[in-house]
């Protein structure tokens, strides 16, 4: 039966430079043509860790170069940035491997705005490393000019920390709804999406932060009435004991034995956690909602319930 | 009487820098909003010769700083990011005023590819210079290495020339049109667009290449069966004998008067010529299309043919 089904990419999917790139999207395309194929209604986020590094990488060597023509970027234009590097390769490899297998469909990206709330925790509390290593001169420098926070990373030197809080609302939701209704093919929400906070009135403002882009797909599956949320990993299914001798793969897992261990820490903050927690938001939203975590070549089957973890 | 109208932004409307163009955007959009307020279904086009070449030195940067992570960034990918950083504020502060004038559309950036030929002559001959200047050294090295064409900028040094081929169609047409079909308002083409061309099958591959924007918008106007183009630019109107002490300024021209103007040399090649000529091949394209060249605050009365140039 025809779903609709957001696919959340991670890092595997799009590779970590520009080669890389090109030669991911064409497999990554390859298993979403497969659910396109299969009739099913896709829409498409997807992260950029080291896409929005390396840009905000070169942008900052550009400002410390032409420091009379430029004003350092904010975090929030280098994410805009990223998601069209990352989307005209996305984009462009999807539409390829469609049209080679008959499939006149229109492909495109939509610049993606996500909502946070200005008051969320987490911007007292930066956690998420972006940018290049830095000398602590170098951190020093930007922890005073700046108010940058800065932490170190054993033996490899400083990085910048910026905060993840979590997504409230896709701006950019009209669009994405009129396209997907219209038989389209979006990308969007790219890097979790441009995090933007409302100042009052209809003011929206840049934040310094990154969204982690699983739960902006929860976010966008939701406001999307999807089906389905696909989280797509570098493993073929969730594991509890990971790592252990006694490791157990899951099949199926309810809601209620998720939370539950979520709260026995069986999964990495940072790794599998976020992706367990944005499952849960999706599929507690509403009844018939599940989600799937697994591999990317898995996904077609994971959908019938023959690979990967799924969440119900 | 409601027209669809494309509306290409120049240079003026963007600023040459992020502070420029937050600045600029505010304006843009007031212009915008005043169309959109009188009922017209708009999209808007718009170049990015500093911002693309601001980003590629940046890029540029990166990768002599990183040699071991990074190759040269190809011009269409620094165009696709182009698209995002322009549209990201461009979008906002459209939604932003038409907001607080009471308006809720969808407002949106779609990364946008133009097809080029690739046995278009401009290939042979590139002649947009794009970039930061260079010593004759640096230039000599990208010359042998990366085989790059580049000119002597009298007395400033040398830059990097690319082809600017004339666009043929809009690979993303379907997306713009069902966007603009839904009321929503639609950013396309940043740049010019993304310049692809095709290599056979269904492939399509970057060029070195800016395309003019002008040109593309008209290309986008025609594919959208849009009523009117506006080409929006620093003079209030076009003029033949430009800048003597008997310089006419037009009110209205016809395809015809403009043809014979054109060949009498009447245009400034790379300034006003491509507005004309941009101008003319949407005009001619069917009957009851006009074109309308002025100012950005005159292009609602210039609809009316109160302000500006209409070409008919």
């Amino acid at each position: 039966m025809a779903k609709r089904i957001v696919v959340a990419l991670g890092g595997n999917a799009l590779g970590k430079n520009l080669p890389e790139q090109m030669a991911a999207v064409k497999i990554t395309a390859k298993a979403i043509t497969d659910l396109i194929e299969a009739g099913h209604e896709v829409v498409i986020a997807h992260g950029n860790g080291p896409q929005v590094g390396m840009i905000q990488n070169a942008m900052a060597q550009l400002v410390r170069s032409e420091p009379e023509n430029h004003v350092p970027f904010p975090l929030s234009v280098c994410v805009a940035m990223s998601q069209g590097y990352i989307g005209y390769d996305l984009q462009n490899a999807l539409r390829e491997e469609m049209l080679d297998r008959g499939i006149d469909r229109g492909v495109s990206t939509v610049l993606t705005q996500v909502e946070v709330d200005r008051d969320d925790p987490a911007f007292a509390h930066p956690t998420k490393p972006i940018g290049a290593f830095m000398t602590k001169e170098e951190a020093d420098a930007l922890i005073k000019e700046r108010d940058y926070d800065v932490i170190e990373d054993a033996g490899r030197g400083y990085r910048r920390v910026v905060a993840s809080p979590m997504p409230k609302s896709i701006i950019e939701i009209d669009t994405v709804l009129s396209l997907v209704s219209t038989n389209h093919i979006v990308i969007a929400c790219g890097g979790g999406g441009i995090p933007v906070f409302k100042t009052g009135g209809h003011h929206l403002k840049g934040a310094a932060a990154v969204i982690d882009k699983d739960f902006a797909a929860a976010v966008l599956a939701k406001q999307l009435d999807a089906d389905m949320l696909i989280i797509l990993t570098a493993v073929p299914k969730v594991a509890i004991r990971f790592g252990k001798p006694d490791q157990k793969e899951l099949t199926r897992m309810s809601v209620k034995e998720a939370e539950k261990y979520i709260a026995d820490g069986e999964f990495a903050p940072g790794s599998m956690l976020p992706k367990i927690e944005a499952s849960v938001d999706f599929v507690s939203s509403r009844q018939g909602r599940t989600a799937l975590i697994t591999q990317l070549e898995r996904a077609r089957d994971g959908i019938d319930g023959k690979e990967g973890t799924v969440i119900y």
